[in-house]
């Protein structure tokens, strides 16, 4: 089955809010098997909400709507839907004692445009709102179904959990379930380069890349008519592509790269300890983000100054004279001292030119980083190529995570 | 000008990100005097495409579209543009230099399909791409015009900034000018409350508040015939909405609170250092972040374990005991070793439980912040009643800086 989703709300198109209900909407339909083919979002305007259905359903054959069910004049939703599916409003009595109900528990009396939401669509399967006044509905013509769900979110995804859902699941016949596979170390051409061979040969599963930043991301998906054989689909694929590009992937199930190496020190008790320079805490920023990380993570420590590199780390003036505080001699020295410090099992440093300016003779995107583990001792060194500050900051902290994922095995 | 904005990409339609550019491009767009009529996603696919080009054309003077101007044979924007629009396809030499530079810089090698991205149409403004490899472009064609741009939204938003609005500023004849005010202490809806007045009074300049994670913006912007008149007319309302709310304003100028506070760190040489427990370093990270600032900042210390407190920061085994980490008590013994330590002018720190789970007695949200100055020292305790641990940290760290603007005046 093949969906669009159609938002109505002039607050959308001003970038006011954000189209959480879209996003929601999106999953969930997937999960159901339905194909998500569009994506649109127009103001309260009948003209342009019924050309956005009519174009929807040439090759649709179903629309979510969300949005303009409200009590007020600009409200036309429901009035366009029962324009293009051929269908008229009428007072519905169950809808209206309902909505009777709500406001007389709220101590208020309808006025005249209340009256409106409780009009439905002849033909309508009507969804009650618990949290809201609008109900919703679905309504169906010559095999096209349009679902009409109130805009604000607590509203549409109760509506959805408890009514909608349940309604399209006994109209399905098959599921999707697909896995995102997380890789370092690869760019999204030579990903997809690497696996052409699986991407041509196959319809389903289908292979996708997704560039992010720093990284990318390889989604394995199936439709089936059962969710077993989906699953089997999707993991005997999995492996195929662990076979030709396993050394880049870092995680199976789309978890990042901090959360798999930070699962890995708790799970292995390895404590941990790191000193940066040009990153400024975003490695220790980004570990503490892993849940229970407080039993294995001991300190960091940002040495951002070169006395603050020799007090804490004991650094020799001298190392920093002769090469600098950003070379391989001096990430080597802070990630020493860091292990005498603090006796950690693991310990990592980094330094280097975050940029957007070049220090000497060293560029922007040049970076150091040692680490310590177990008395074994390794040094990478990482030129981006990059003067963007905030990228080359994240690029040495995507190594430094993925450095010790390598390192601990 | 009318527009509709064009996103192109299956991890949309998938739910797997949440589509900001088009919120970030709408709210540009209505800046600029242009109106937003019609938000599309779809995935990679020449003929829905086109569909969805002719249609907005349909009552649009202008689409912008970003994504699926990648290396890839799924990325096929470039091509559905041109035959729209009636171009060809060329080899640009300019942008196949760049990308050879790029990639030289990175010390890779281009890929058969990396030359697809110099590929422009004929007619094409190219605007270059200063944070990727994937250029984008305007076409015109009788009247109507299609702006295509790159997906990821750092290289998306760099490119509106520097080369997009300034060419869509170039085709209008009036000019709008806005001042983005940044606030903190005040939510959205009180703001627009306390603003009322002036929002209801107003045609031009127009007042909007945005609602951003732990804080509030206020844009105000004028359209008029030249830059000066509207320049004078944010301004003189600016003035306004100073005498107002301006306790609350920390930026006339859309600069974050970190940025605002990193430059008086830097302007009035106070040197200053962290020590930092359940934000693991967030506060250093993003004070790192403001150009400039090794010149005052010394150092951070994420000192996570009771014993990195101890040892680190000298903070006494029997307030721990008494009192637990996360207490009023340890923040200030915590400020006080970390001045003895490091006789930074200003010193900062603060603990407190991230959440999601309470600590005892203590709920989620609750966050102790001490600040040491020129021998005057100051507490302040923040509860935000919130479980979850991003947003308790990104509170804290907002508060620390909120405190460290307010300490020093």
């Amino acid at each position: 089955m093949k969906a669009a989703i159609l938002s109505v709300g002039t607050e959308i198109l001003f970038g006011q809010i954000v189209n959480t209900n879209t996003v929601y909407l999106s999953r969930e339909l997937n999960t159901l098997g339905i194909d998500v083919m569009y994506h649109y979002t127009a103001g309260d305007n009948s003209g342009r909400l019924a050309d956005m259905l009519k174009m929807a359903f040439r090759d649709c054959d179903m629309v979510i709507t969300t949005g303009g069910l409200g009590p007020t004049e600009d409200d036309l939703t429901k009035e366009t839907v029962c324009e293009v599916m051929g269908d008229t409003l009428e007072m519905n009595e169950k809808c209206l004692a309902d909505l009777e109900a709500i406001f007389s528990r709220r101590g208020y009396t309808l006025t005249e445009n209340n009256y409106k939401q409780a009009m439905m669509p002849t033909k309508a399967v009507v969804f009650d709102n618990d949290a809201g006044t609008a109900p919703g509905f679905a309504l169906t013509t010559e095999g096209k179904t349009v679902i009409c769900m109130p805009g604000p979110p607590r509203e549409m995804t109760r509506m959805w959990e408890r009514r909608v859902r349940p309604y399209l699941l006994s109209l399905s016949d098959s599921v999707i379930y697909y896995r995102l596979l997380r890789t370092f170390g690869i760019g999204e051409s030579k990903l997809e380069t690497v696996l052409l061979p699986l991407i041509d040969a196959q319809t389903d599963p289908t292979l996708a890349t997704y560039a992010k930043e720093g990284e990318c991301s390889l989604r394995i998906a199936s439709k089936r008519h059962t969710l077993e054989e989906a699953k089997a689909a999707v993991d005997a694929m999995a492996e195929k592509v662990s076979e030709i590009g396993g050394e880049y992937i870092y995680s199976y199930d789309d978890e990042d790269l901090h959360q798999v190496v930070g699962k890995k020190l708790i799970e292995r008790n390895i404590t941990v300890s790191a000193c940066e320079s040009c990153t400024g805490g975003m490695f220790a920023e980004r570990l503490v983000s892993v849940p229970g990380i407080s039993a294995v993570f001991d300190r960091g420590l940002v040495t951002y100054t070169e006395r603050a590199k020799i007090e804490e780390l004991s650094v020799r003036r001298e190392t920093l004279e002769e090469y600098t505080a950003e070379s391989r001699e001096v990430a080597l020295e802070m990630v020493r001292g860091l292990k005498e410090k603090t006796g950690s099992r693991l310990c990592i440093s980094v330094t280097g030119v975050a940029g957007p300016d070049a220090m000497g003779e060293k560029p922007a995107g040049l970076i150091y980083i040692a680490v310590s583990f177990d008395g074994r001792e390794d040094v990478r060194v990482l030129n981006t190529g990059k003067s963007d500050r905030q990228a080359n900051r994240n690029a040495a902290v995507l190594h430094m995570f993925d450095l010790i994922n390598k390192t601990i095995g």
